[in-house]
């Protein structure tokens, strides 16, 4: 028999966002050093391999937010960072090889990034008005960093990335 | 026997990336009436129908860069758009009925609206570096129309949403 439904509140939906969120930093972590690997410039490697040692501090914040809200630390999958990741994982096969694979690379990571960026920026909306003012406090570290991370590979991409993709 | 590939270059990668986002385009042309009517909330359903109507205007423009670059417009189909909107379909089914439906919702059309701001913001730096002026100047009146419908979004949780979700 099917358990009458409980009417969801915000504070569900801000803990099973952030199961979500947790899934997905988990996913990247592991796809990270397959980016790397993949990746023929220096400096977009570097920047794969640098934010592969920042998710390992952003996946500790959401353990502390879990904590902070007297809950346990558990992921849920995410269907949205399955696809997005797929999509990293098709530039990987079907661009290999070819001169345009690291800009492909690259935009297949701003996907990631800005994925992170909606689910940080709505989690923090939401952690505001739960008043959970530590929760605050380390997912704002954490967009910050995603920001960054995300303005930097823009640079990259300028500077480098992209007018490698079209030279013979 | 496999055909050797040809070495992709970046108007390939542009190329494939129109087609991504087209589809994902349609996709999200056919899943904003179903946000629309599930929202709870005036002003979400509002919004939602107003971005229903500027899609259908997104595509236009799709199709026309597509002829620009002297291609038949064509979707591929797109796992990151698939998957972010499973990720709504189950905001809608999980919260049916519940006070935080609208705020999932709400989050849900921000992540839609991040992937696209993540491919518009990359198709326009690469069709800068390709000379599409043409294309240029169409995908960057759609960048400015999703940043404006997230920005939207951002208020419409500040001021409505997110306490609704809160209140008994």
């Amino acid at each position: 028999m099917a358990k009458a439904k409980e009417p969801k509140m915000l504070d569900d939906l801000f803990h099973d966002t952030l199961k979500d969120i947790y899934y997905a930093e988990k996913k990247i972590l592991s796809t990270l050093p397959k980016m790397a690997k993949a990746a023929q410039d220096k400096q977009l490697r570097a920047a794969f391999e640098k934010h592969h040692r920042e998710t390992e501090g952003q996946i500790e914040r959401l353990e502390q937010v879990f904590e902070d809200i007297g809950k346990k630390p558990q992921g849920k999958t995410c269907a949205a960072i399955v696809g997005i990741t797929e999509e990293g994982a098709e530039i990987m096969s079907e661009y290999k090889g070819s001169p345009a694979l690291d800009a492909g690379l690259l935009a297949a990571a701003q996907a990631v990034e800005h994925y992170e960026i909606a689910r940080y920026g709505t989690l923090i909306a939401w952690a505001e008005e739960l008043g959970h003012s530590g929760a605050v406090r380390l997912l704002k570290q954490t967009l910050a960093e995603e920001e960054k991370t995300d303005e930097a590979l823009t640079q990259l991409a300028k500077t480098a990335v992209n007018q490698e993709a079209q030279a013979a």
